[in-house]
């Protein structure tokens, strides 16, 4: 897999923004973060408290005088935008710029604007590829980390598709045999029988198929059946402080 | 196309995050929040500011005295966690929930738990289904309106697919309110406990869980529900011609 991308920040305003942001990138493994012409200047005391850690935690800033400077040595850039801007560029969403950057052999980096502005069409003309993301368009600005984290999540998905979702369940593991389901039914439905629950009697196929198709639809393990078959027990026989008694 | 997801807020915290939620969901087009027993009450006057406007803009806040209580009218809950939690429920990642809500017939709330702890075992027990990211496990923690809106862009990305959701609702039609299904959880829990079947009583909890777990995997029926509550009735009264009769 291609080396991780840079994130580059175009003229950044609040610090808070940027503390944000190395929180994002470091959730999802990315550490290289570059701030081209703060407004406030860099180190700012606004950015920890809203980083949680990131900058200690592994996220490395750099910080350059012009958005030029902050993309000098890298092979490819995507511009984050909320809109396609017209240019002749690739333009894609989220999952689409994981996919270009993935095929890069080089360094690549993304670029977001700034709160007030986003990128400049200065800015745009310097990347390879737009990526936009299917805003609310009576809604549209996104605050600048969530920005951001959007990206870094499709990212990390992207990196973690090898592996990354070994051992998660995608299904429930360890499904009952339809063996001991069938003797779970059997048993709750002996017991129901025995308290009188099936009436009337004529409509007892079609009371004890729902119930089975309830059970049946919710995929339970082995472990469950056993739970319940232990529930109808103790319901059917009591035991313990309610001390219910069978007079037959 | 498949109504909206309702996002639901666990305990929230902090007022700015609740802002920053609204902000988030309303970018990607979601506009019902609902806000569970916030810690510092609602409104929030810190909420204001990092919401952007969004209040004012279509998000429509209501608040719970409950998670219960908030998610009781739903037919479909998804957990969002930072980890699959062991519970025998789907684990799917974003986009993989936006297909099993797309699915749904009925009205789904995707849950986010709180800023200190995320979600309660207790409260993901109450869900259909839990969303993970693939988050770098050395710095996990996403910030709440982040976690949002990460799920807000997959809905986004997938809403905005044409016909993507058309004909979609494959799942069970007129499944059960969470209501419903609490009152059934109580119900059977509470024959169960007068049937002495808690025991050791320290391992009620867990107990509870697990059987609440199977159940809500089966996405019942109102039908089903009214249909499992007459046969715990019947197991723990007795009527007909077993006559189990109770001493207590």
């Amino acid at each position: 897999m291609t080396k991780d991308p840079v994130i580059i920040l175009a003229e950044p305003q609040l610090g808070e923004n940027i503390g944000a942001t190395a929180r994002a990138m470091l959730n999802f493994g990315l550490t290289e973060l570059r701030i081209a012409a703060p407004r406030d200047g860099w180190p700012n005391p606004a950015a920890e408290p809203l980083s949680a850690g990131a900058f200690e935690a592994g996220v490395s800033v750099t910080t350059y005088d012009s958005v030029e400077a902050a993309c000098a040595d890298l092979g490819y850039l995507v511009a984050a935008t909320a809109r396609p801007r017209g240019m002749e560029k690739p333009v894609t969403n989220a999952s689409g710029a994981v996919d270009l950057i993935a095929q890069q052999a080089s360094s690549v980096g993304v670029m977001f604007g700034n709160e007030a502005q986003g990128l400049s069409n200065d800015h745009v003309a310097l990347c390879d590829a737009i990526m936009t993301y299917p805003v609310n368009k009576a809604f549209a600005s996104l605050n600048l980390s969530q920005a951001v984290i959007v990206f870094a999540h499709a990212w990390g998905e992207a990196a973690g598709q090898e592996g990354r979702f070994e051992g998660a369940q995608a299904g429930v593991s360890d499904v009952a045999s339809r063996e001991a389901l069938f003797g779970m039914f059997e048993h709750f439905e002996y017991e129901l029988e025995r308290a009188g629950y099936f009436h009337p009697p004529d409509k007892t196929p079609l009371m004890t198929r729902n119930l089975r198709n309830a059970f049946i639809r919710g995929q339970w393990t082995t472990q469950e059946v056993r739970t319940f078959r232990g529930a109808v027990k103790a319901l059917a026989i009591g035991r313990g402080k309610a001390r219910i008694k069978r007079d037959d």
